[in-house]
C-alpha cells in the first residue's frame, strides 16, 4: 500500500482555555490545524504512511507546525519553507446555545503566496497511491487554486486516487466562485466528501424538508443528494456527514456512504457532551480514506469513519487523537464510556 | 437616549477552576461581579451608555474592580473611593446533582459603610433616563438602604425610569425584613423583575402546584403572580424568569413579561450544558432594560432578554460577554451552536 | 463508636487537565487515590475516625501521599515506611463516547512488596470496630493476599465487622484466580459490596437479560444476584451498585441493599454531566459503612450511600469531597443544583 | 520532649502567579499563612510535636486552613470553630527594585473576635513544654491581647518555656502602643527573637551607622542591641536576624544568637535569587525553637536556624517546606545547588 | 493641564509562560503592547489624561485591544475601526545568555493600512497639549509615515509639544531610510528620546569606546551625542537611556536628560533580576513626559523617568503597571525590595 | 556525513511548575529526557541525522516518548516496543541555596529489561558514522551493560567513531562497579567526555586543591586529569566541563577539550540566572559531537560546545532547544541578552 499525500494549509490555532470567550483572560492554547493537516494526522495515528504538503515560513512558528506534524509521524519532507507568515485562526469553543466562533487571520500566509516552484510533484507523489485535499485549499486564492489543480492533474497522471472534502467556507469565497471552481476540480475527484450543508452551498443540491439551523435533518433526503452528485461528476464514492445540532454541546451524528450502488448509513450517534467539534468532518474523511485504502466494504467503511469522527468530538484541538483499536471498539458498540481497568 | 445608572456593590469573586471544589487545589480565578455591576456590564456590551455607582477602597483591589468595569466601557466616574475593603464572594460552580456554593465575605465593605456624602445625585443622574438597582442593595444594611431609597427619590424627581430586580437573598436578610423594605421601595419602581422564587419569598405570592426544588414549575401560574404584583404596586412592567432546574448542569429557561395588558412568554430554552449560571437573572434584567430603553414591544423585549440570559449560562464569570448581534442571532432561532466560518 | 480501619494501596494518580488525552500536552494533575484510601477519605469527611493502613516509600512521594490523607484527618500512624516506589496510575477521563483510560504502573510498589512484619495488628485494630478492604488488595500478589487474609482473621478475632468491595480488576488477575481467592476471603466478610459486573466476573452470578456495555441493566434481576450471594457466603448485607452507562458523560445510577430480608433500592439518579466517575463505587462503599456504622435502616442506608456516590461523579479526583450535610440535602430531594445564597 | 504550642492567626494568602502584579490577570494562588502558623508547620516538618491554637470560621475556608495544617501533621485539635470570616492577606512578590506588596484584609476575623471562652488552657498546654507567639498576635486588638497575655501566664504557671518573635507590623499598631504592650508581655518571655528593624521600632534600641533601607547593616552593632534587650527584660536568649536587602531578588542573610554569654553569629549567606521571602523570619524562629528544644549549643543553634531560613527564601508560600536533613546539608556547607543523583 | 495624545500601533503580544521558548508547550499569554500604547498606559497609570490614536479591526481582537486600554483609563474614543487584522508580535523572554526573541507578524494591520480619512485631527487634538510618537510608526510604511507627519504638523499648528522616541527597529526599515525620514520628522520634535544604540543607527552619532554588545557603555560619551543631536535638530530636550546588558537577566540602567544647558544623569541602577525588559524604553519616555508635563526640573525628571523604567523591568508584559507613588519611593532610594506591612 | 546513533534510556520527567517543591501543589509538568536522548535531540536541532535507540512500552506513555523525539526529527525507527513501563524521574528544580532534587523511579523499565534480540545492529548502524552513549546506560544493569558493550563492538567493527560521557550517577552504581565497567568500555571509546567530578568518582583522577561543593574549581588542574585519562585509555579527545556552582541559581561554566596535543579552554561564562541546569552536560556532549563531526578544530569545537551548554541552562526541561545560529551568536560574544527586533 502506498502513501497518502495531502495538500493544504496548516495554521496556528489560538483558543481560550475551556469554554472561555476569546480574550476573556490572558491565556491562549496554541495548537495547529487545518482541514488537510487534520486528515494527515489521523492517518498517521492509524499507522498509515502519509505526507503533508504545504509551505510554512522559515521561523519558529513554521518550525513548530512541522514539529507538531512530525510528532505524529507525518512525513514533512515535502513542505516548502519561506514566505512571511503562518496563517492563524482563532477558535472559541461554544457551549449550549452559544456557537463556536472562528476568526481567520490567514491572509498573506506562506502557503497562500507559494507558487508552482515550491512543489516538486515527482518527489511529492513518489510512492503515493492516494491524494487528498479539501475545498478550502482552492478557496485560498488563485495561485493556490492553480497549485491544487496541478496536483490533481499530476495525481491522475500517476493513477493516484483523489479524494476531496467540499468543505465550503463562506468566509473564504462566494457560492458562485466555489461552484465554478469546484465544478472544474470535480473532474479529477474519485471520492467526494461533503457535509449536510456543502452540496447545497456549492452545487445547489438539497433534500426537501431540511433545516440544519433548527435541528431538522432529513436523513433520507441525502440519498438523493448523493445520487445527484454522482450523476453530475461521476464520483466513485460520495460520502455525506449528517450533523443534527441540538446545541453546541449536544449533537447527533450519522454518516452515509454511497458507492454508486447502495447508500450505506452508519449508526446514528447521540453525542451528549462535545469537547471540541472542530475537525469532526476531517476525522470522518480520514476514517473513510483509511477504510477505502484498506479495502473495507462501504458499510464497514462508513461505520469506521463515523465512529472515528464521533470520537473526535470528545477531543480538544483539531487533531483526532485516536487509534484504530479505539475506533473499532466504538464500531463494535462500546460507547458506554466505561473504564477499562 | 440617556444613560442608565446602576447602584450596588461590586465584589471580588473567587472561584476554583472548572468544576473543582473550593480549595480542592491552590488555584483561584479572581474576577469581579455583583448584581447591578453585571447589569451595567451587559448594557455597556450592548453599546449603551451606563454608569455604575458604588464605593470601593483606595487600594489595588478597588482599583482592579474599577479597571475591570472600565474595560467594558462602563462609566466609573461616580464611584467613590475609600473605606476598608472590597466585599468578596466565593463561588464554587456546581455540576449535575451538586449545586453551586456561594459564600459571602462581604461584611464591612466600603460600599456597605458608605454614607450619603459619598453620592452626588446631580452628577450621578446627569443625563440619565434610567435607574436600576436590585433587592440586594437595600439588604446590605440600613445606611445602604437609606442611600438606595434616596437614589429612588432623586431618580423619580428627575423623571427617570426605575427598574428593580427583587433578587431575594436569604443569607442577607429575613423574609419579613425584605417584605417591609421592598414594599416601601416598590413605590418608586416602574419595572419589576423577579425570578420564580422571589415573589413568594418577599411578598408571599406564589402560583399553585409549584415546587422549584423538584423541577416542577407551573409556568401559567406566574401569570397570576405578575398580575397580583402589578395590582399591589402599580408597576408598569412585571418580568419573571422561570428556571426549571433539572440539575446544576441542565436547566430549562423561559421568561415572561407582563405589560399590564398581556403576559408575553419567551420561547422555552433547554440549556443542555451550563458553564456558569451566576448572573443569569442579571443578564435578563439587562436585556430587558436594553429592550425597553430601545422601545421594543413586550414580546420582542422578553425574547431578547431571555436569549441574552440563555447565552449567559454558557459564559464563565458574572458578566454576560455577548453583543446585541449575538443575542439577536439566538432570538432568530440559531441555537444550534454551529460554527460560523 | 470505634474507628474504621481500611487496608490497601494508595497510588499517585496522574491525569491530564480537563478532558485532554494523556500527553496531549505537558500538564498533569497529580493527586492520590486507591479504592480503600478513597473510602477512608470519605469516612473522614463524614467526621468518622478512620485509619488507613498501607506501606509507602521513605521519599517525598510517599510523604506526599501521607500528607494528603492527613489533610482530611485520616489517621496515618499505622502506615509503614520503606520499599522502593509508590504505585502510579494514569487516569484519562473520558467524555461522550470516549471511555476513560486507566493505565497501571503499580508493579513493585512498597505496599505490594510489604510483608507481615510491617503490620502490627494490635496497634492497627486498637479501638476499631470496622474493617474494610476491596478485592483489589488480594489481587496485588500473594504476599499482599496473605496480609489481607491475616487482617481478616485478626479482625474477626476482635469481633470487628468486615466489609469488602469485590472490585474486580481484569488487569490485575484472572476470573479464576479471583474466584478462588475471594471465595476463601468471603468467609470473613459481613458486608459485601459489588457493582453490576463484579458478581458475574468473580462468582459467575448474573441476572438475565443484562448487557452492561449496551446500556441495558436489568435492575430487578440483581435481587436474584444479592440473594444468591447471601446464600453462598452468608453475608449480613449485600449491596450492589447499578450503573447504566449511556456514555462517559451521562449515566444513570441506582443502588440496592439486601439486608437478608428486603432488597431496598435507592432512587434512580440521572447524572447528566460527569466530571469524574472514578471512585464512584468507593464513595458508595463509604456511604454504606457510615450508614450501617451509625445504625441506619437498610432503606435509609442505601439512599445515603447512593446520594453520596452520585455527588462523587461531579468531583474531580478519586476522593469524594462532600459532607454529611451535602449528602443529606440530596437524599431529601434537592438535586436541582440551585445556588444557596 | 513535650510538644510546642503556637498561638496566632492563620490567614488565607492570595498571591498572583510568579512575579505578576496583583490582578494583572485572573489567576490567584490561594495558600495559607501567618507568623505562628508558619512556625508550627516548620516544627512539624522537623518531626516535632506541635499544636496550633486559633479560631477559624465554620465554613470551607476555615476547614481548608485546618486541612492544610493537618497535612503537615500539625495538631489542630485545639482550634476553635466559629465567627464570621478567615482573615485574608494579599501578597504580591517583588522582584529587583520592586518590593513585595502586602495588603491585609483581616479585620473582623474569627480569631480577632474570639474570646477567652474559646481557649481551654489545660487542654492546650497538656504535655507542652514550649509556647511560641509573635508580636502580631497582641497587635490584633485588645481581646486578642488579653488572650495572648493569659496564654503567657498559663504557660509560665506550667513551667513552659516562652518564645516570642517581636515581628513589628506598622500596619497593625503604632510604635507607642507596641512598646507599651510588648514591654508588659516581655516579662513572660524567655527567648526573644527580632529582626534588624524590630528592636528600633518597638524599643528604640538601634546600632549606630545602620540604614536598612539603603542596604547598610552594621552587623557588629547588633551585639549591643542584644545585650541591651537582655538587660531590660532578662531574656534567656536574644536572637536577631540581619537581612541586607540589595533588592527584592538578592539579599544577604546572617543571624545572631546571644545566650547571655556569647553573641554567636551564623555564616553570612548571599541569597542570589529569592523565590519568596515571606516567612523568612518565621522559619528562623522555628529553626531556633527546634535547636534549643533539642539542646543544641548557641553556635549550632544559630547556624541551624539561619540555614533553615535561607532555604525558606527559595520556597513559594509562607511555609518552609524543608526537612532537618536538608537544613543540615546546608549548615555543613553544601549551598552549591548541585543535583544529587 | 491638557491631555497627551499618542499615535501608533497596538499589537497582540503572544508570549510563552515564564522563560519557556516559543511553542515549547501549548500555552501562550496573550496581552497587548506597542511603543506608543505603552506610553499611553503609563501616563494613565500616573493619573494623566491620555488618548491613544490608532486603527484596529472590527472584531473581538480589535475590541480586546480597546478594552485593555480602557481598563487603564486611556481614552480610546479616537481609535478608528476597520481593516483586516491586528498586528501580532511573538515575544519570547530571554534569560541569562539567551536573549529575548521578537517575531513580528504585523504586516497588513488595520493601522498600517489606515489612511488620512481615519483621523480627525480636530477631535484628536481637542484639549491636548502634548503629542507623542516613536520611530516605529513612520517605519511601518508610507501611508503611516504620511499620517505621522500630518499629526506632527497639526500638533505644531496647535502649539502642542511634540516628543518622539527614536526607537530604531532594524526589522522594519534600513538605517538609510530611517535617517532620511527621521531627519524630516525631527523638525517638529521638541523632546527627543533615544537609547544607547538609536543615535548611531539612525544619525550615525556615537561616543568613542562604546560596544553595547559586549557590555561596555561609555556613559560620558553620550553627553557628546546629546549635544550633537541638539545641534542638528534644535531639540528642547534630548534624553538618552543607557543600558549595560550583562545578560538577559542582569542589566545596569542609567538615563540622561540634556536640557540644552546641563546633562543630568540619573542614578545608575543595577537590575539583578529581569522579569521582562520589553517596554523599558517606553516606560522611560512616559516617565519623562509625565515629569516635563508637570514642570519637574531636568534632574528630577530624569530620576523619575529612570526609576519608572527600572520598575518596568520587574513587570511582565509591555505595560508599566506602577503608580506615581511607587516610582517616587524608588527615586527616594528604597530599592531594597523590603515588604511594607 | 553519516548519521549519529545514540543508545540509552528515555524517561518520563515529572517536575513541579517553576521553583515549587515536589507535590507542593497538584500540577506537574510532564516531559521526557535522558542523557543520550538529550544528545539526540540537540543533534537533530542542529540539523544532523540522528537515531535514538532504546526500548519503550507499547502504551501511550511509550508512544508519547517516541512522539516527542519525532517532533524534533530524531529517527525513532530503531526503537523496540514492549516491556512493562517507561522509567520515570522526578525533577525538582532548585534555587539559590536549595539544590535540585532528582528521584529515580526507573527500575523495571522496558529498556532495562530489554535483551539483545531487541537490537538489530545492521539496521541500527546502517549509514552511521558516530555512536554515542553515556555511563548511565551500563549502570542500569547487567543486560543493558551487555547491550552497551555489544553496541561498542559493533560500532568499532564498522569503523564508527564512539563517544561516551562518563556521567557517573551514585544512585545507580558504586564507584568500584563503575570503575571496573567503564575501564572495560573505555577500550572502545574515541571521545571521552566528563564533568568536574566524574574522573575522580570513576577513575580516582583529581586535580589538587579542588572542592566542587564549596565552589572552588582548580581549572588548570584539569589539564592533568585530561592528560592522565588520555594516557590510560588512549582516547582521541578528552573533554571536561567545569562547573563552579555558586548556588542553584548562579554558576560559572567553562569547558576544556584536549586533542592529545593542546588543552583548549572555552571562555568562562557567568550564568547569572539558571532556569534549568539538567541536561547541561548532555548539551555540551552534543555540541562537541556536532563540532567534531563537522571538522571543527579543538578550540572552535570547545567554544561551540560550551556556548551550547551555557544556553541550555536558560531552557526548561532536559532538551536544549537551540539552533546552530543561536549557539554561534553566543560564541561570537553576544551574551548580552539584547532583543533582536
Amino acid at each position: 500500500m502506498g502513501k497518502t499525500v495531502t495538500l493544504g494549509e496548516i495554521m496556528l490555532r489560538l483558543s481560550p482555555e475551556g469554554f472561555d470567550r476569546l480574550f476573556q483572560n490572558e491565556k491562549l492554547v496554541a495548537t495547529f490545524g487545518g482541514a488537510e493537516a487534520n486528515v494527515a494526522v489521523s492517518l498517521a495515528n492509524y499507522g498509515e504512511q502519509v505526507s503533508f504538503v504545504t509551505k510554512v515560513p522559515e521561523n519558529v512558528i513554521g518550525q513548530a507546525a512541522i514539529n507538531k506534524l512530525r510528532s505524529f509521524g507525518v512525513d514533512t519532507s515535502s513542505i516548502a519553507r519561506g514566505g512571511e507568515r503562518l496563517g492563524i485562526y482563532y477558535m472559541e469553543k461554544g457551549a449550549a446555545q452559544r456557537g463556536s466562533v472562528c476568526i481567520y487571520d490567514r491572509a498573506g500566509s506562506a502557503f497562500q503566496k507559494s507558487d508552482m516552484s515550491d512543489y516538486n510533484w515527482d518527489d511529492i507523489f513518489d510512492n503515493a497511491d492516494w491524494f487528498h485535499f479539501t475545498g478550502i485549499t482552492p478557496a485560498l486564492g488563485d495561485n493556490v487554486l492553480k497549485i491544487c489543480k496541478e496536483a490533481c492533474i499530476e495525481a491522475k497522471k500517476r493513477n493516484i486516487k483523489v479524494s476531496c472534502d467540499i468543505n465550503y467556507r463562506s468566509k473564504l469565497w462566494s457560492r458562485d466562485k466555489a461552484k465554478s471552481v469546484m465544478t472544474e476540480l470535480c473532474k479529477y475527484i474519485d471520492v467526494c466528501i461533503a457535509n449536510e450543508e456543502d452540496a447545497k452551498n456549492v452545487f445547489g443540491i438539497e433534500p426537501d424538508n431540511n433545516d440544519v439551523y433548527s435541528g431538522k435533518i432529513n436523513k433520507d433526503g441525502y440519498q438523493y443528494v448523493a445520487i445527484e452528485l454522482k450523476k453530475r461528476f461521476d464520483f466513485e464514492y460520495v460520502a455525506i456527514t449528517l450533523r443534527t445540532s441540538h446545541s453546541a454541546s449536544v449533537n447527533d451524528w450519522m454518516c452515509m456512504l454511497y458507492d454508486g450502488d447502495r447508500c450505506c448509513y452508519s449508526k446514528n450517534y447521540h453525542i451528549d457532551y462535545i469537547v471540541d467539534r472542530v475537525g469532526g468532518g476531517d476525522s470522518f474523511g480520514a476514517g473513510l480514506i483509511y477504510s477505502l485504502h484498506n479495502g473495507y466494504d462501504a458499510q464497514t467503511a462508513v461505520e469506521f469513519a463515523a465512529a472515528a469522527s464521533v470520537l473526535k468530538h470528545s477531543i480538544n484541538g483539531d487533531f483526532n487523537l485516536v487509534t484504530v483499536a479505539e475506533v473499532e471498539r466504538l464500531t463494535k458498540g462500546d460507547g458506554s464510556g466505561r473504564v477499562q481497568r
